[in-house]
């Protein structure tokens, strides 16, 4: 498959990338009203698809859109076009707007829009394997994403500006942070601390999105005896050279933290191999 | 000119809406990365063009977008598109995404992207003269956008979601609220209280969009020599029938408030009506 003939879905159609276009007045476009889902592609199948569908359905929930998706009709558009795209690994994204107004209305959707779902699919090699071993370096915002954090919608400015600042200054990923320094997750990932025994991450009540990677996580501590405290915690709050981090993302899986704001972290691999090597087994799992 | 052909300016192209077409992987759509600003047309011009140029401008460069946009240029096309779409008293929007990159590359957009420019004008009537009569009805929502509220960037769900609300339970306006349930902004309005005498709204370093017509309001209030207080407010703060409020907006104007959360306010005509005269001055003066 040429690189340059790529294909996706567009509410249900096989259509060549160039092909693929929304009106300008699509609320995704005009208003960043619509929701997404990623997920890693491994063996051509994506990654804990029941999990993300679910998120996707809260959302809709959520935000009100007046649809239903059928798990299945979309598992099986998601597996096709990796096919056809001959995606072996690498990422999907499921999105869906809430439509395209008969007339552009103003922010309040009125009701009765047929939302706008669009399947891609990519090839994406994964990260280098050296972040995997070294760790990677994080940055700390002074800002967060608000309230509305927990809804993975496509509204991602403040995450792509974060992520730019983050990559300008050299580190891998940013952090955003409470109004009093509290570490909440970072611009694609979430993040936990550690001291090799017990895990903290920030409460899923505070304004970040609930990343299903974290949650496989949070369940795998359950599985392991890990002990969980929901806490967010400041960058003072660490014990360096002592206490040790990770993040976690669909396609990154668990990847280790060795500095934040220039304070370095216990490289750890007892614990995280640990976790890592069992969701690697759930991911298995999920596509068997 | 008959409603279903009008027409909006993309990319500097005079095209029928549609014809109004972007990729499903233009940045706006994909990510929300866009950024935008809506005017009032008066007399077919644009009313403070300057203001929100000087907005966006400001916009592109905390969000990093390369590209230089002409004033005069958009000026001129804005006001061809209202005469194109026969739009004397409307709005008009503007807005710019970061641009469709020649490969979908994940959340940071790299360098290099052409934005892509849409200009859309609609005739709007107003709202009902009787809501800066009688007030309108505001409901609090406990969350708020968060620390890029500041950005006008068409990641708008929080505010979509907000609104719905906010209508659904039979109020015109959904106001945002910090963690401590202080005013910061309505879904697409500001909010100013007072006593007859001294204003009061949240202060710019709040999670709030600084917005044309505040700044108007804060200028006006300078030349009248009404005092100011930088303060959120909580609705228990509020001394029922004695305190007064409004809100603002670009094609609103200063739209008075009769209730907030139950609690009924004083409806005053003084303070506002002088503030609203002016106002209006000043909208006429701008497209002299």
């Amino acid at each position: 498959m040429h690189a340059e003939t790529r294909f996706v879905y567009l509410n249900s159609r096989l259509l060549p990338v160039a092909a693929a276009m929304v009106s300008v007045f699509d609320r995704g476009f005009a208003y960043g009203d619509a929701l997404f889902e990623t997920m890693k592609v491994s063996a051509g199948c994506p990654v804990f698809f029941d999990d993300h569908f679910q998120r996707l359905n809260q959302g809709m929930a959520e935000a009100g859109f007046s649809t239903h998706l059928d798990s299945q009709g979309l598992a099986s558009q998601a597996t096709s076009l990796a096919e056809v795209n001959g995606v072996e690994g690498g990422r999907l994204r499921i999105m869906l707007s809430r439509g395209t107004p008969p007339r552009p209305a103003g922010l309040d959707p009125g009701s009765g829009l047929r939302p706008t779902l669009l399947v891609t699919a990519d090839p994406f090699a994964g990260h280098p394997p050296a972040i995997y071993r070294e760790g990677v370096v994080c940055r700390t915002v002074r800002l967060n994403r608000g309230g509305y954090a927990r809804l993975k919608s496509s509204g991602l400015i403040a995450s792509v500006i974060a992520r730019r600042e983050a990559h300008d200054a050299g580190a891998f990923e940013a952090i955003f942070t409470d109004g009093h320094g509290r570490m909440l997750e970072g611009s694609v990932s979430n993040i936990f601390f550690h001291d090799g025994e017990t895990l903290a991450t920030a409460p899923g009540t505070s304004h970040i999105l609930a990343g299903v990677t974290r949650q496989k996580v949070l369940d795998i501590a359950g599985e392991l005896d890990i002990p969980v405290v929901y806490k967010a915690l400041k960058v003072e709050e660490l014990d360096p050279g002592a206490a040790s981090a990770f993040i976690t993302g669909s396609v990154l899986g668990i990847c280790p933290v060795r500095e934040i704001d220039g304070v370095l972290l216990r490289l750890d691999t007892g614990l995280t191999g640990r976790l890592s090597a069992r969701l690697g087994e759930l991911e298995q799992a999920s596509i068997g």
